[in-house]
């Protein structure tokens, strides 16, 4: 069989790229792409069987660029749904050149990272690196290309074990984040009218490593239903959120961003979960039927296997 | 009386100073600070009477700082309470030096601008400056002010009429962002244990030209409550926001955070509205109470007139 073509946001080497390997192994063909909105593309054009994206950091929060890009307010991505999630724990580490002569933290004097790394390292770079001149990167990955560049210079970068390796940088510390169980959650897009992926369950495609959930354990599922809210319904929200209990789904997350058509509307994602059985395998669809009638463009973003161990709200 | 004591987040001529002098007029004392949490400070130590805060755009979204800081997860803002509201629309100008000898588009080699504000104008400079060289800067205002002292350069700031006045800058094209409706939703701070706000209310000390909803119609009022939902209870979510509902509050947006205590635990951000008469004077006390035996951390935000003249939801 061909391999199974996997895009991410690149460069080569980003946290998009280890969650892509993580999640796929190493058989899958994996191609970067220079923004959300190409990886999405490749995958509604067929030029790619999946996309990985991030959706939310357990710190920072939502990743809002992709939020916009699910709600496609221009129909640009019809067929792309949400088929798979996995969670990628953030460890950040100082790399230095390899082949130092005396690879010593003392002796750095200038770092390059990603903006919101420095946030994340806060504690490590007080105590050991404090008034060393820092340079912003765009990514973690693109601070190890620059060191590894670099010839006379003594600087460092901060970013993962997996971009050292691919930069053939030296580790001089691990897991300098502040917060140990900093992780961000992607999001797995396929094509829903890809015969290639529809041939197959998203779990036989899947790094066997990849899986949290035991197979023997059965696991929840969670939907992702994105809705607009009719203006003219005082009390609309409320009704569309209340169908979600009527039929027994446990709402996990809401997320908003404006709809973009009029000002303060919004688009609301909600994530929901239950444990499927044979009651309850058309509660989906009654869920969508029934939010049509009390909202806007509500769209079924898809349905997939939780990957954490308990419910999350 | 001593002047009305205003805070924002500078520099000075950035939107918030904007707003903060839209809102409170030209007699109230402003003075900037340099990031949110400083204002939120200010109003907690009684340094400043109010602060003007930005919370969403209704093109981009939230701002997610400040959303953070009203989580205020240190206990740092107890006293900090949410006393109104102000909308401010957003226009982009293109600025240029004053008394350049040739001011025209086609002689600009480099633009200044905030990150977000390329965003908000992107058809534009697709259509007139495409390949010109972009150059981050903290602030709109920033970037007036750097054009403004440059001397040999050909340079551009993207920033409001407001900035351009304010740093003499020339203003080569107006209102050059994509969406017209491009508007910013302000908060305004106050401390709920001074002696100076309690004795005025708010529409008093505002500029009369910032109550956007005439007198003599009876204006909704909004109230912000923060709350998190306790994770060993399903369906917990769906009960809290059920309380707004049965005692006739209409919920006017969901904002989520991370909880930052366990990974994928949020802090909610509910707003909702009501017309205020003897009946349901009582509402908020009553929804807060039936909200702290379902939720934890639950906190009133504050109440105040809705600017806005229609329902938002």
């Amino acid at each position: 069989m061909e391999p199974i073509r996997v895009t991410f946001l690149g460069p080569a080497a980003s946290f998009s790229h280890q969650a892509a390997v993580e999640c796929f192994g190493s058989s899958a063909e994996l191609s970067p792409r220079l923004s959300f909105a190409d990886a999405f593309a490749a995958v509604q054009q067929g030029e790619a069987d999946y996309a990985i994206i991030p959706v939310e950091n357990s710190t920072n929060g939502s990743v809002v660029q992709n939020l916009d890009l699910l709600a496609d307010r221009y129909g640009l991505y019809e067929d792309v749904n949400v088929c798979g999630e996995h969670y990628l724990t953030v460890h950040h580490c100082l790399l230095v050149r390899k082949g130092l002569s005396q690879p010593d933290i003392r002796s750095i004097t200038k770092l390059y990272t990603h903006p919101q790394a420095w946030g994340q390292c806060e504690n490590f770079l007080a105590k050991f690196l404090k008034g060393i001149e820092r340079q912003d990167v765009s990514s973690t990955s693109k601070a190890a290309e620059t060191v590894s560049l670099e010839t006379g210079e003594h600087s460092g970068a901060i970013a993962s074990r997996f971009a050292a390796d691919y930069h053939g940088l030296d580790v001089l510390s691990e897991n300098i984040e502040d917060k140990a169980d900093n992780t961000t959650r992607f999001l797995v897009l396929r094509n829903t009218k890809s015969e290639r992926t529809a041939r197959l369950s998203f779990d036989a495609v899947k790094a066997p490593s990849a899986n949290l959930n035991p197979r023997l354990t059965p696991s929840a599922e969670k939907t992702l239903i994105s809705f607009r809210i009719r203006q003219d319904f005082p009390g609309a929200l409320a009704d569309a959120l209340l169908i979600f209990k009527d039929f027994g789904m446990n709402l996990t997350s809401i997320n908003t961003r404006p709809s973009q058509r009029r000002a303060w509307q919004y688009v609301f994602f909600v994530e929901c979960q239950q444990f499927p059985t044979d009651q309850n395998s058309q509660g989906v669809t009654r869920i969508l039927d029934k939010m049509q009638q009390v909202t806007e463009g509500c769209r079924h973003l898809g349905t997939w296997k939780d990957q954490l161990p308990t419910s999350r709200v």
